[in-house]
């Protein structure tokens, strides 16, 4: 089986991806024998957020793939060096990061744009019709990859399910372990941490994506 | 049962705490129904490195407690308010941090000394004769906490641990998922990614140190 890509988008979750999503998400595939490849964007990231205090950093600069790089303890590739025909499945982990740098979701709501090289890397996994998961927020990405009609879950928020059925979506309303499996476009999608209330909560629903995906890869 | 002091060195295994170490010792302790409280001390780090190239930042400067909040999700305190009695028992994860930021070990070998606020909340521990447990490189702690002759294990790097020797500890051989436990000061270590070549392995390591801890305090 080929490996997994997982696309990261910084590190931390109010301004890159969630670190417990992205650990769990290593290791749901790991721990299934399956092998993963770390990608992120090159780019700078929106902002930076002091995780202590949640206040925007005014003068600081961060890169997406350089901190991303932490959470994959330095093994990891620039997003434009992914190529879909060396993977068999995609996984996009939550944080902020996925609303912030991989779109800007977090802050244009339904008239979000995608990052133009996610866009073509998470597009390239959808028109070779090979099988994705998005965690928590990055299901903000679905409608502009898989177009009008796509089903997808970011658990139960009215305003961001409403904002994201205003793009295109179809939102299904999921308890945090909850999954929707798109069939047609073989794309699934958890709450993760936009209801976990706990670690064993995040825990629960990144590996029911996790197991959904490799399900679809064996 | 009182809940279990974290203490973090930052996020990143090169420069701070060892994230995935880190994420499966929130996870071990949570999904056993233990409770835990993040700390971290109010410091500036070492250096600070990136983690894509691997090479130190000569014009960046990051603090200790600001950066282990992204591994905590923000639920963090600074190590200085940690009071002993609320708490049952202390985690230290790996990564360079541990032997940079809360000790020099990474520099000073076996001349190494440990930051007052960090030996004070160990020793705190120790002389309450609650359990603690040290993963990775954080056994470089424990002679300056524990005294000469205290049992432990950072896998089985022959220079690593003969300069833990000449500081006053005994180091027993161990395979990544072994631990260490010395009965009489109720501490345990493991190798975690001292030795682990994997995700899975890394958390097994891990996860066995909790499961070690936890019994000692259920």
């Amino acid at each position: 089986m080929k490996p997994v890509a997982i696309i990261l988008s910084g590190c931390g979750v109010f301004d890159g991806a969630e670190i417990h999503e992205s650990v769990f998400t290593m290791y749901g595939l790991a721990k299934r024998g399956v092998e993963y490849v770390c990608f992120a964007p090159d780019i700078p990231q929106m902002h930076v957020v002091n995780h202590l205090t949640g206040e925007v950093v005014e003068d600081e600069s961060r890169n997406v793939l350089v901190e991303s790089a932490r959470i994959a303890r330095g093994e990891i590739k620039s997003l434009s060096q992914l190529d879909v025909s060396e993977f068999s499945a995609l996984v996009v982990p939550g944080g902020f990061g996925a609303a912030k740098n991989l779109c800007d979701f977090a802050v244009k709501g339904a008239e979000a744009s995608v990052n133009p090289d996610v866009l073509k890397a998470c597009k390239a996994f959808a028109e070779a019709n090979k099988p994705a998961g998005y965690a928590c927020i990055a299901p903000s990405l679905m409608s502009s990859v898989y177009g009008t009609g796509v089903k997808l879950t970011i658990g139960n928020d009215a305003d961001t399910a409403s904002a994201l059925e205003a793009m295109g979506a179809q939102h299904i309303d999921q308890p945090v372990t909850g999954v929707v499996l798109d069939d047609r476009n073989r794309v699934v999608s958890t709450p993760a941490y936009m209801l976990a209330q706990s670690i064993t909560e995040a825990a629960d629903s990144i590996d029911n994506l996790i197991e959904n995906l490799v399900k679809q890869i064996s």
